[in-house]
């Protein structure tokens, strides 16, 4: 039987709202997985369904940009510490230029990390197509730069920024929290155009 | 047979947003009796909405909703057929009404087509095990009813509209698709609140 460990019934307590008893029951009931404990707390009414949004202690603000007449428009959410920051006029500006980037230059993730799997296999199997027959060490070296060509093309934070292109969106970041002095996080974005493919 | 006046002509124009002649036909086939007019008119209107909602609709707008100093945000792309439509002041008005419906009532789809087959197939698990013991026609009743309920909560289409609880998101749409004489699609859209769990 899997080991119920107290870390384990604070995150089922935290999601469910539900007692530590009760949790800890259908945590073993459960052998320890977390979603199925949820589904037994849930089916016996004691859970709340309402998710637990907005829980986490994160602030800053949710912005937008629409352009060209309604061509184009982006969402963006930038966290940074506190509520006192998020609502700094040079944030603010700073989340505002941001927004007319992805405007401009279409990234289709945040970072690096999101890229599908699938996506990066199906490039370097082309890149390593491309040029097949030059020694392995090589060949890697190309296919690895052909990927962060792809990475620089298709993710915000490794973009260079339309207004200043030597510069990344992340240097700017970076830029931004020297100079306000808290951490700042591109956390999401989604950018539509009219009557694209989706 | 009923006389009927312009003054009769021209309640059931502002009721109903039909143009004069049609106002007038429907006046007369209903004998001078103005509900019964705005019945035959908003049967025709039906009518029309629907032949209408098979059009591609491929232009339209993209806009955006910012809620609260930006603690919620709103993304959208509505889809009308002409480009023309597209820049009328009452349609984006429209679009604006739903930006805000979908801020304030935060659904999850714009359909029940696009609710995953495993949120659904979990729902009708749990709320099977809910009524578990009566006899199986009236658990399908039940579990059907609390899967519309599930509908009704999370797509944008199948909500009560925030403004007028009397109608649904997909009525509003189908009465300004009659209005407005082109069809109209709420394509896609994105909701955003800081610091919600993703």
């Amino acid at each position: 039987m899997a080991e119920i460990t107290a870390q384990l019934v604070k995150t089922l307590r935290e999601k469910t709202n539900v007692g530590m008893m009760e949790c800890k029951a259908a945590l073993a009931e459960a052998n320890g997985d977390l979603e199925a404990a949820e589904t037994i707390l849930r089916k016996k009414g004691i859970a709340k369904a309402e998710k637990k949004a907005d829980r986490q202690a994160k602030e800053g603000i949710v912005a937008s940009y629409i352009h060209l007449g309604g061509r184009v428009g982006v969402l963006i959410e930038v966290n940074c510490e506190t509520d006192f920051v998020a609502k700094n006029e040079n944030f603010q500006a700073f989340v505002k230029d941001i927004t007319l980037h992805i405007a401009a230059a279409n990234p289709k993730y945040v970072g690096r990390e999101e890229v599908p799997e699938s996506l990066i296999a199906k490039e370097k199997e082309i890149a390593a197509e491309q040029v097949k027959g030059k020694p392995a060490n090589i060949v890697d070296k190309i296919v690895e730069g052909k990927l962060e060509k792809i990475y620089a093309d298709l993710c915000l934070m490794e973009q260079a920024y339309i207004k200043d292109d030597s510069k990344t969106i992340t240097d700017l970041v970076k830029s931004k929290i020297a100079e306000i002095g808290e951490n700042i996080v591109i956390r999401r974005f989604t950018r539509y155009a009219v009557g694209e493919e989706v």
